[in-house]
């Protein structure tokens, strides 16, 4: 991997080879283990588990689970079989998660397979049932909702399971709560706000979405779940907040950064996508704020627009740094990053748990633009 | 009420007099108490609890988290003020299911009003949102789809805040999950038999579906979290379980009885709606495996058939009558029915307790044809 910190490459490597593959190991057990609860031993609901196994094991990099288990390494917690059981708790919510993205999205493909309610859609033309294709779609739809709110409780059942003190477990649990509500609430924002023309969308808004939906869910959330298992103080629980909430902000205003920027080869998305599909990134907001009249005509013109042409793009570009949108963006990025690095760099924690959080923080934030 | 006993008529009573208020004012509270945690204090935030609020409080007859309070009771449970507090758990299941119910199905009205996604349908409109209505369609299920989640999420919290001893908390919240488990596998597999053809529906389908949304949902399954919560030994868990098993597919038989069967005027149901809708109820079922070949063309002529007269009902429900299906069903209703009476009533339980659930008994299988 290029443009890779030393301390990023062993973070990233340790995510690769100790924490993916003990954690799918124990996603797939605890898949299979679902197999003991189904009613009747019913064809059609092992059917449900081959295709929850199908969609959780498709790949993924099994970052917010690690974090789970080095949250709680951090604070000293010491039974790490214990730990990489509850970490299935937020994989597990990212596939509840995903499954239901994919029906709001409606989105065809996840990871280069069909999404769950595709796959039901699919099963039911196989079973040759004869309907016309928006019904079929939408039965398809019902039932990859269903499979979502089941997953949805399997997350929970996961919590509880491992042999942790059980205050220690309800406090998790409570946790997991309040990072799933503020994720939801960051959903709605999100569908929110793409439904407001991009001048009404305030800077503020742009950034608790990512405050939300990054910095809450996949950073100090897990870190505190973990954390929590591990006994920590309220005060060692403050210190993953101060590292993932800037921490989960800067990453997405710098992949925001990387998707209007970036080198199509290195960040592998379709070129100009984002400003094809009207992202609503703090980029876009920020130059229309204080683009001339002139520059925020054209700019709403190309922004949104499915057939732009290359020069449009190079044009959209021009206006960012023109209007200084750019350089806010950096340095509020350089600025927040900062602050989540620091955070980590002055807690008295577990060497170990630390490395591995300030190279996944160097990672993050240094990807090549 | 007429045609009740004096045992389901008591019972109702306390369940409208007693429990509902008690209900009702807690799951307010609770949804009043979930703006804490809204982050910064945001309006369109303060408007999701308004809107679960606005769903919450339609109505409902809270009879599961009675069961929940009521199953308590019955093995020696004391703290009246925490069972009430966690019985919430199954109204804000209910509320969850219901919502995501309401998108699988297309409906618009719930209670008399919109539905979650059209509430959010409604909103975006009431913004000025300039979409095509299929957009705004979509957008508003998105949006009632999260909600949903977010209500998912809730359940869970309501069940861990309640003071009772940790580790009955946490075989609680297992048996809830088991619960949720075995729910959504009776969706998907209503939904599946929807797109099925009725002669290859098999009669143990339409039992097993009825036994996991109406028996494990409704009945034993918060009869048993309330167990657990007042300690409840295996043997009295079994109890709650051999009077719910039967009791809840006796009533869904009845149900379907009354839905083809019943007066109009006093079941509330549009006229020969489950026909005309082609219910698979295993009154169909068992006419079409009985008919000849005569009565069967004609019955699944009839069945499915938005524009039905009032004679061609009457042909369907002469065929199940003549084909012995109406014997069978209203058989197997009262076999089952007595069955869940009579576990109860050798039960030793709490006198109160097994009142209450004595006369929901009676009322929920004596209902008039």
């Amino acid at each position: 991997m290029l443009g890779l910190t030393p301390l990023a490459e062993k973070a990233i490597k340790k995510l690769k080879e100790v924490h993916k593959p003990e954690i799918d190991k124990r996603l797939r057990a605890a898949l299979e283990k679902e197999r003991e609860y189904i009613p009747n031993d019913h064809p059609l609901f092992h059917d449900v588990i081959d295709k929850l196994l199908d969609f959780n094991m498709r790949g993924g990099k099994r970052l917010r689970p690690s974090f789970i288990v080095e949250g709680y390494r951090c604070v000293g917690g010491k039974d790490m079989d214990a730990i990489y059981d509850a970490s299935l708790v937020i994989e597990g919510s990212e596939a509840w998660l995903l499954i239901h993205d994919d029906i709001m999205d409606d989105d065809t493909l996840r990871r280069g397979k069909p999404t769950m309610h595709v796959m039901y859609e699919n099963e039911l033309k196989k079973r040759g049932v004869q309907l016309p294709p928006e019904k079929l779609k939408h039965m398809g739809i019902s039932l990859g909702m269903t499979v979502g709110d089941l997953q949805a409780v399997l997350t929970y059942e996961w919590l509880t399971k491992p042999d942790f003190p059980r205050e220690l477990k309800e406090k998790a649990l409570q946790r997991y709560n309040l990072v799933l509500r503020l994720t939801c609430y960051g959903q709605i924002l999100d569908v929110m706000a793409e439904t407001m023309p991009p001048e009404e969308i305030k800077e503020e808004d742009v950034l608790l979405i990512h405050s939300l939906k990054t910095s809450a869910y996949t950073l100090w959330g897990p870190l505190q779940i973990g954390a929590i298992l591990g006994n920590a103080t309220d005060k060692q629980l403050e210190i993953f907040y101060n590292y993932g909430y800037p921490l989960g902000i800067a990453f997405q205003l710098q992949d925001d950064i990387l998707g209007l920027f970036g080198d199509v080869k290195k960040t592998g998305k379709p070129a100009h996508s984002d400003l094809k599909e009207g992202k609503r990134t703090l980029l876009i907001i920020k130059a229309l704020e204080n683009a001339t009249p002139e520059q925020k005509k054209r700019l709403l013109e190309i922004w949104g627009n499915k057939n732009l042409t290359d020069e449009d793009a190079e044009e959209a570009r021009e206006i960012v740094r023109e209007t200084g949108s750019l350089d806010y963006n950096r340095e509020l990025a350089r600025k927040l990053a900062e602050e989540g690095m620091a955070a980590m760099e002055a807690a008295d924690f577990d060497p170990e748990g630390k490395e591995y959080l300030l190279g996944i923080a160097e990672f993050l934030i240094n990807r090549e633009v």
